[in-house]
């Protein structure tokens, strides 16, 4: 499966950055190919100051070794090796009219000391984050979620739809991150499903993402806006920051495990600000997106 | 005892108040004053966008009821009582060349249900988080930090001067959060010290952080600087979000326990940078700076 999902994650990767670069005519990617001293490594690709991406990286890994003590404890086993690999891409718009989004797709392996595979799972999902409501992009989003979700089983989109939400949430703020997406994770072989069709699934979704989100950034990234439209930009891409840094588990792992850095890293927005008690004025388009991020929306129906 | 030092530090917020706000022309501190439900409250005193500090808050709070659940595992009781008060001070200049500085000085009593008194404490520090190094406002500060502590116990500076390097780094990027200063905890009464000595020194250092401080801010505030220089401080800032939100127990305790969000969140600087990969030209200014991070000085020999 591996040999399967690895050069599959590696195409992505190729026609994503070809996509995005083609917005863009100021600047385009740079890729740093790094290595992990215990196994493994990546290829970051990562795109500064352009004209319409502020901030975005794509970015495939691949390790392997001994798993990590803290990963022991989080798997429930001992004395493991484990294969991990996967695609994860942030994109920060210049444009606050423009959503942030997030996506990740990953395939994840245990094994015996002897080399025996114990456990196989995918995971992954993609998230939008506005910072100004536009519903017909949201329901655009969602409406691509949903039918490749269909395709695959009738309760997906619910339930992953759900786990989304529930996932990136800031509980302090008591609020959304955004107006989400799709989060699964260990969807494993079992009675009703074979790996390859957890396969099929995923790199559905994956292939799916262009689709849902290139769409929503043409339309928004050359819409007029005004100083105080990107002050609160800003100030919302500090609540991106927040969940990132206090509540992403995989941030959080990857910076208490020696990851590397730089790569975890990338998905923080390029410029951010916290004001004191920051209070949208009643009735604003800015008011409007705290209520949707307060209270989960259904956007199909 | 609690008597004795919440008036203290309600005076002493005053008092820093006046010396901050004699040197801003153009904004002022503003006051929040909070309730918790559970009991207690606190006096939130927050300065933005003035001339000399960009953000800056001078807080006081004063706690107390059932002690939370995750704090009775922290401090290995059960159904106990507590009290806390404390001043906390954050003070995030505009001019790059000018440090950020940090403070906080606390009381913590625990009860039984039956109200006697199980354990008190002292804790607290200040520290320095520059941008450019200037030898001589750093020795200042620490020389300050020394005297106070000579007063009190020999051994005083060395230990709370390591304790400070050790608790303000951020692990993820293997270097200090800036220069250090002071950190200690749970200073109680023992055979050696009366809690009225502790509560002496305490008070002793918290008197001294406008000595520490304040000529700092004074040589450095009008410095010229570029906005190359600016943007080195936006950057670094990001490093102070990340020990804030990342490894900063405070903080973390704050969030997850439902704390007043915005009174903890003031710490944050107000504008901050995210770059791919950052690394300052070799040997320039901002390298200067990441050697010292990266191995902490003695700054009194």
């Amino acid at each position: 499966m591996k040999n399967q999902f690895y050069p599959f994650i590696q195409e992505l990767q190729n026609t994503i950055t070809t996509a995005f670069e083609s917005l863009d005519t100021k600047v385009r990617f740079e890729e740093d190919v790094w290595k992990r001293p215990e196994g493994g490594g990546g290829h970051t690709r990562v795109i500064e100051q352009g004209d319409v991406i502020e901030k975005g990286g794509i970015n495939i890994s691949a390790v392997h070794g001994t798993l990590p003590e803290s990963m022991q404890v989080q798997f429930n086993v001992t004395n493991a090796d484990f294969y991990a690999c996967g695609l994860s891409l942030v994109i920060h718009p210049k444009n606050p009219m423009a959503p942030t989004v997030h996506a990740n797709w990953r395939f994840f392996e245990l094994y015996t000391p002897k080399g025996e595979v114990v456990d196989q799972w995918f995971g992954g999902g993609l998230d939008l984050t506005p910072y100004y409501i536009f519903e017909e992009d949201i329901r655009h989003f969602h409406q691509v979620c949903k039918k490749v979700c269909d395709d695959h089983h009738p309760e997906y989109y619910a339930r992953f739809k759900k786990q989304c939400d529930t996932y990136f949430y800031n509980s302090h703020r008591k609020e959304a991150r955004g107006v989400g997406g799709l989060f699964f994770d260990y969807l494993r072989e079992n009675k009703e499903f074979t790996l390859q069709s957890r396969y099929d699934f995923v790199t559905h979704v994956a292939n799916s993402f262009l689709t849902a989100y290139l769409p929503i950034l043409l339309r928004t990234k050359d819409l007029p806006f005004t100083s105080k439209q990107r002050e609160w930009q800003e100030i919302r891409r500090g609540r991106y920051v927040e969940f990132n840094l206090v509540h992403d588990k995989g941030t959080l792992f990857g910076l208490k495990t020696n990851g590397r850095i730089e790569s975890i890293l990338m998905s923080l927005p390029p410029k951010v600000q916290w004001r004191y008690n920051h209070q949208p004025i009643e009735k604003s388009e800015e008011a409007r997106l705290l209520t949707v991020l307060k209270n989960p929306k259904d956007w199909i129906h």
